[in-house]
């Protein structure tokens, strides 16, 4: 079951200009800076409600978000969806011929598992799928 | 004050296959079916907690959808933001350099007022207020 839009991925090319930029349009200044040495990625995440903006940089030529802005220009890069099991949730979009972009859940920014849905499965968009890390999770 | 990413509005060619698809995605179907005579859009909506995904198919050639759909490929259209008071936000925008698609708040699906934030004001994202008209709220 997916329980919550849990954030909104954007690609940016300048993470200091578009935290200065997400600040001003939010009205408030970001929670978190992370950086995720497996995805090569620096990130900055905003609380909105329930839901969190997360910007997303790269940090070497072979991460994902650089090789995305060599081709598209900054924006959405993917939409997250919050779920209670994973890994039940994947076996479930498998049946129903979703193509997913990895096998097993990964470990993603913020303390989460994660698993991403390709883009031409789901009418464009590049969604994942993220479940908060307890200490009774099992990667 | 922004009080919740409210939805996501995503544009599609074909309505009743965006549906079935989302329905797949989602676990769930849609809540709501409505069209949007001054926007020349077919709506859908599905909730995932406290957030909506809004499916979108223009109903005309002069359809902002329909006129999205000839440059780009389905995909996200917009993120909509739930504000208290939407021409305070506006108001506070426009100070901090926001350049805003219409002067006033307009009704819009779903028994909004809503306003937009032009993307090149907002790192590539098409950004939308909306506040939730209320039988007290002014117009």
């Amino acid at each position: 079951m997916f329980t919550n839009l849990e954030h909104l991925g954007l690609a940016v090319h300048d993470l200091d200009a578009a935290t200065d930029l997400y600040t001003k349009l939010l009205g408030q200044g970001p929670y978190k800076k992370e950086h995720v040495a497996s995805e090569a990625v620096d990130t900055v995440f905003f609380q909105v409600g329930g839901s969190k903006i997360e910007l997303l940089a790269g940090t070497s030529p072979e991460s994902a978000i650089t090789k995305f802005l060599e081709k598209k220009p900054e924006g959405i890069h993917h939409v997250a969806f919050e779920v209670a099991d994973i890994r039940a949730e994947m076996t479930r979009l498998r049946q129903e011929g979703f193509t997913l972009l990895n096998e097993e859940p990964k470990r993603g920014a913020d303390n989460k598992l994660v698993c991403f849905v390709h883009p031409k499965s789901a009418a464009g968009v590049l969604v994942e799928l993220c479940q908060t890390i307890s200490p009774t999770t099992h990667d």
